[in-house]
C-alpha cells in the first residue's frame, strides 16, 4: 500500500495501533475490567432505554456493537460507550416531538436518530469539524447537564409513584405530578422508595463501612457499583414472590431474548428532516461529553486523543447502533472511569464488555420479565443526582459575569421550556457576549512617557501629548464586529476637538484586521480626510502589513505608516511645539 | 428640570440642539434642499411603493410623517429618510411571506410591519443595542445590497413587459418571466424601454451635455435629478393622448387625493408574531444603510451622529409611517446625498420636504392616474442597477477568503432562494467563520534569543530552548472557542515529547480569560500534574492576573505565576544544563 495511504489509513484506524502489540497482560486486565463495567452497565442500559421512552432491550442492544465499533475506530483507552442519561433524555424529547404513538414508529425513530447523529459525526470528523463542539462554552454545558439532572430525576418520579405524567419541562412534570398523585400506586411506591434508600445508602454508606471492615479501597468501590445489580436482584425476586403485577406495579415485561436484530434503518426523508436538528444537538452534546472525558482519562497516562477521530469513534459506534436496534450513545462519565480504575489498557475491553452484554441479552432477560420499573427508576435518579451540580453559579457569579448570564439562561431555559431551547439558548448567548464584549474593545488614547519610547494610556500615566495629534491604541484585532465602533469612536472623538490635525492608529495589539475593517479604515481615512485630517498607521505587524498590502488602503492613506509609534510621534509633533504639553489625568 | 432629566431629554430630542439656533439663513438653504428632494423623491416614492407591492399613495404616505418624525428624533443633518429599494422588496417578500390577496389586509400588513419596525428600532436604541448591527458585516451588506439590486431589476421586468410574472427568487422570477413572455404587451414595452432608454441617457449623457453648453457642474447635477419627473410627465402624457389604457397599458389609475389616513395600527398578536423575523431583518438593514450614508455625510462637515440615537430617530420615523398609513422606511443614499449637495442645513430640511410631498398628495394625484406602470418600472430598474457591484467578490478574494466565503454565499443564497434566508445565510456564516479562525488560534513555541531577554518562536529565530522545559506564546485572548484548542494542542505536544518536565504558557498577548478558558487551564494544570509535568504562566497582564485571582486555578497551580518569561526560563532551566542548547528550525 503506499505510504499516505497507510498513514490515512491509521488515522482512521486506531485499533491498527494498538491490536499488533497486544499481549497476555493486556488480555487479563481488558476482561477483569470489562466484566466490571458489564455489571455497571446491565442496569443502566435497562434503565436509560426506560428514560428514552424505548423497550428495555433496546438499551441492551444499544451497548453492544457500538462498543465493538468504538473499539475499533476510538482513540481513548479507556472511553466506554453506551446508553447515557443526557443523552437518552434528548432522544425521549427529539422523539415525543414527532407525537408518535405505535411503539415500532417509536423505536424506528430512535433508530433513525441514531444513524443520523452518527453520519453527522462521520462528516464533521472527516471534514474536522470537532471545532463546531467549542461553541458549547463550559458554563453553559455545565448548567445544561446540571438542568437536564434535575429534569430527568423529575420525570422518573412518576415510576417511583406509580403514575402516568409525563412533560418536557420542570412545570409540565410537575403539574402533571400532582394531578397525577391521588392515583399513587402504594406498593410501588414502597418499592421505589425501598431501592432509593438502598442505592443512596451503597453510595455514601457502604463503601466507608467495607473499608472500615478490612477491604482494600479499590474493591470496596467496585463492590458499591454493583448496588443497582443488588436492587434489582432483590425487587425482582420481591415482585415475583408476592405477585406485584397484580397489586398494580409496573414491571418490565417480555423483553425478547436473543441477538440484536440487524437491518439497515428505513430511508424515510420526511422523518430524517424532521430529526435533523435533534440529531445535531446529540452529536454535539454527546461529542463534548465524551471527548471531555476522554481527556481527562488520556491524560493520567499520558496517552492522546485525537478529537476529530473521536468524532469518527462516536460516528461509527452510532452507525452500529442503529443498525442493531439501538438508539443514540456516547461516552459515559461514570462507566468510562470505572473502566479506567479496573484497568482497562486497550479498547479491547469495551470489546469483551459487549460480549458480557450480549450473554445478558442471550441469557438474562427472562429474569427481567418481573423488573419493576420503579428499580429502574431509582437507578436513574441516584445517577443523575451526581450530575446536578449549581456550584457553577456561584463560580461564575464570581469570576465573569457574562459566564453567569450564559449559565443562569442555560439552566431557566432547560428547566423552564426543555432541553433542546436550553441548549440553544445558551450557545447563542454565549456567542452574543462574546461578540458584544469583542465588539466593544478597549480603545486607550497614549502618549509618551518622557524619557523613554515607549507610549501608554494618557488616563493612567503622565506622558507627553500634542494637541494637533490624537494617538488611539485599540487592544483587539479588528474586525467586522468591532470595526463601526472604532469608526464611531473616531467620529466622536475628533468632532469634540476641533484642534487635532493627525490621528496616528497605534496597531501593536491588532493581530488580524478583516476586509469590514479595512473597509472601516478606508472610511475613516476619507472621512478623516474631508475634515482636513491625516491619518496614520503605527506599528503594524508583520502578516497584517502583508495583507494590507494587497489592499487600496495604503495608496489612498492621507497619512502615512510608521515603523514604530516613537518615529509617528517624531514625525508628527510639529518643530514650533518641541515641548509637548505634559498631561496628568 | 433636573439636569440629568435635561440631558436626558437633549440626548433623545436631538432637535433642541439646533432649533434654537435656527436663523434665516439655514432657512433659505433648507428650503432649497427640499424643493430639489422633494422633486427626486415624488416619483421615487411612488415607484417603491410600486415594488413593495402597495398602492401608490402608501409611498406618498411614507414620505410625509417619517420625514417630521426623524426631523426631531435624529442626530443626522442631511439624511432624508423615506421608502428605499431594498426595505420596498424585503416589505414585499414579509407581505408576500403571509400569501394575502386582499388589498386591504396587505395594506394592513405593510403598516403592521413598519409598526413593529418601529418598536423594535426604538428598544434596541433604548436598550443601546446598536451594536447588533455588527453582526452585519460590510461584505455581507455589499453582497446583500448587490443581489438585491438583481432581484429587484428582474422583479420589474414584468411591468416593462406588461405581464404578470412574480417570484421571490431569480430562478423563479426568471422562469416566470420566460412562461409569460408571448403575452407582452407591445404599447407597454415601447413605453418601457424608451423611459429605461430615457433614463439611462439622462444619467449617463445628458449632464456632460448641460456641462458642456455652460452650465455649472452642481447644476447640471441637480437637472439630472429630475429625469424621472421627466419621464412621468411624457409618459402620463402619451398615455392620456393615445388612451394607452385601453392597449392594456398598466397604468396607476386613481391614487386617493388627501391629506395621510391617521389611525393606530390595529393590535394583532398573529399577526405581529407572523411579520416578528422580516420586521428585525428590515429594522437591521434598513438601520445599517442608513447609518453609513449618516456617518459619511456627517464627517464631510465634522459633525457626528449617535448611532444610539439614530435607532430612536428610524425607529420614530416607522412609527409615524405607521400611523399615517406608510409602510416601513429609512435612510436612503441617493437622496440624503442630493440633500446634502442641495445645501440642507438642518433636519429642518426634511420636515420642509415632507410638506412638498402632502401638498402632491393634496393636489398631483388626479395626474398620476394615467402614470404608466412601465415608467415607475423604469425608474426603479436605472435606480437599482447603481446598486449593483460585484467587485466586492474580487476585493474580499485577493484581500481574504473567509470575507469571500461570506460575500460569495450571501450572494449566491439572496439570488437563490431569497432576500432573508440570502442575509441570515451570510451573518451566519460570517460569525461561523470568525469564530473558527478564533479558535484555531497562533501558538508558538518560544526559546531565548541569545544575548536578550526576548523569547521568539522556536522555528522562525536561532534561540535557545532546554529538553525538560516547553514554552508555549498563545496570540489569542483565551474563551470558550479556543480553551479546548488550547487543550488539546498541550496534550498532543507533551504525550509526544517524555523529556518534558515544566510547561510555561506566555500570555502576553492574551487580554481575556474566560470562565471556559480558566476550566480549561485548570483541567491543563491537573492534565499535566498526572503526567509529572509542573504548569506555570508568565507575563499575565494586570486585568487578567486581578480576575484569576478571584478563582482557584493560582491555588491549584502546580507551577508558578512568573511576571516575566525571562524570570520563568532563569527559575526552570536546571543548572546543570547552563549552556541550553540550540535550536535552529
Amino acid at each position: 500500500m503506499p505510504r499516505p495511504a497507510l498513514v490515512a489509513l491509521r488515522r482512521h484506524l486506531p485499533i491498527l495501533d494498538w491490536a499488533g502489540r497486544y499481549d497476555r497482560n493486556a488480555f487479563s486486565s481488558d476482561l477483569l475490567a470489562a466484566v466490571i463495567v458489564t455489571i455497571m452497565l446491565i442496569p443502566q442500559s435497562l434503565a436509560y432505554a426506560l428514560l428514552a421512552g424505548l423497550p428495555a432491550e433496546m438499551g441492551l442492544y444499544a451497548s453492544i456493537l457500538p462498543l465493538v465499533a468504538y473499539a475499533i475506530f476510538g482513540t481513548s483507552r479507556a472511553l466506554s460507550v453506551g446508553p447515557v442519561a443526557v443523552v437518552s433524555l434528548m432522544t425521549a424529547v427529539a422523539i415525543g416531538n414527532l407525537g408518535l404513538s405505535d411503539p415500532a414508529q417509536i423505536a424506528a425513530a430512535a433508530i433513525a436518530l441514531a444513524f443520523l447523529s452518527g453520519l453527522m459525526l462521520i462528516a464533521m470528523g472527516l471534514l474536522r469539524l470537532g471545532f463546531l463542539a467549542n461553541f458549547l462554552s463550559h458554563p453553559v454545558i455545565a448548567g445544561f447537564i446540571t438542568a437536564s439532572g434535575i429534569l430527568i430525576a423529575a420525570s422518573q418520579l412518576r415510576h417511583i409513584l406509580g403514575v402516568d405524567a409525563g412533560g418536557h419541562n420542570l412545570p409540565e412534570i410537575l403539574a402533571a405530578l400532582g394531578r397525577a398523585l391521588p392515583q399513587t400506586n402504594l406498593p410501588t411506591l414502597l418499592i421505589g422508595l425501598g431501592a432509593l434508600g438502598f442505592l443512596f445508602w451503597v453510595r455514601r454508606g457502604l463503601k466507608p463501612l467495607l473499608i472500615r471492615s478490612g477491604l482494600r479501597v479499590r474493591l470496596a468501590d467496585m463492590l458499591a457499583k454493583a448496588g443497582p445489580v443488588a436492587a434489582i436482584v432483590a425487587t425482582v425476586a420481591l415482585a415475583w414472590g408476592l405477585g406485584l403485577e397484580a397489586r398494580g406495579v409496573a414491571i418490565v415485561g417480555a423483553v425478547p431474548q436473543g441477538v440484536p436484530p440487524l437491518g439497515l434503518p428505513a430511508f424515510d426523508i420526511g422523518l430524517w428532516a424532521q430529526l435533523a436538528g435533534s440529531a445535531a444537538l446529540i452529536s454535539v452534546i454527546g461529542f463534548v461529553e465524551s471527548v471531555s472525558v476522554a481527556q481527562t482519562l488520556a491524560a493520567k497516562r499520558r496517552q492522546r486523543i485525537v478529537p476529530d477521530q473521536e468524532l469518527v469513534g462516536l460516528g461509527a459506534a452510532n452507525i452500529a447502533a442503529s443498525v442493531s436496534g439501538g438508539y443514540p450513545v456516547t461516552g459515559g462519565f461514570a462507566r468510562s472511569v470505572v473502566n479506567f480504575d479496573a484497568g482497562a489498557e486497550t479498547p479491547a475491553a469495551g470489546a469483551f464488555t459487549a460480549l458480557g452484554i450480549l450473554l445478558a441479552a442471550l441469557f438474562l432477560t427472562p429474569a427481567l420479565y418481573f423488573l419493576p420499573k420503579a428499580t429502574l427508576a431509582a437507578t436513574i435518579i441516584v445517577a443523575v443526582l451526581s450530575l446536578v451540580d449549581f456550584s457553577v453559579l456561584r463560580r461564575s457569579w464570581a469570576y465573569d459575569r457574562a459566564d453567569f448570564a450564559a449559565v443562569a439562561t442555560t439552566i431557566a431555559v432547560t428547566l423552564g421550556i426543555g432541553v433542546e431551547a436550553g441548549v440553544s439558548a445558551g450557545v447563542a448567548l454565549s456567542i452574543l457576549l462574546h461578540l458584544y464584549r469583542s465588539s466593544r474593545p478597549h480603545i486607550a488614547e497614549v502618549g509618551l512617557v518622557p524619557g523613554t519610547q515607549h507610549f501608554r494610556n494618557v488616563n493612567r500615566h503622565r506622558v507627553l501629548t500634542a494637541p494637533e495629534l490624537l494617538t488611539v491604541r485599540v487592544d483587539e484585532s479588528l474586525y467586522f464586529a468591532n470595526a463601526r465602533f472604532l469608526e464611531d469612536y473616531l467620529a466622536a472623538r475628533v468632532a469634540r476637538d476641533p484642534a487635532i490635525r493627525n490621528v496616528v492608529l497605534m496597531c501593536s495589539a491588532v493581530n488580524e484586521i478583516d476586509l469590514s475593517a479595512l473597509e472601516s479604515l478606508e472610511a475613516i481615512n476619507h472621512r478623516l480626510l474631508d475634515a482636513g485630517i491625516r491619518f496614520h498607521l503605527s506599528e503594524v505587524k508583520g502578516p497584517v502589513m502583508d495583507r494590507l498590502e494587497r489592499s487600496d488602503l495604503l495608496d489612498a492613506l492621507s497619512g502615512q505608516v510608521f515603523l514604530s509609534q516613537f518615529d509617528a510621534f517624531a514625525a508628527l509633533t510639529p518643530p514650533a511645539q518641541d515641548a509637548p504639553r505634559a498631561t496628568t489625568a
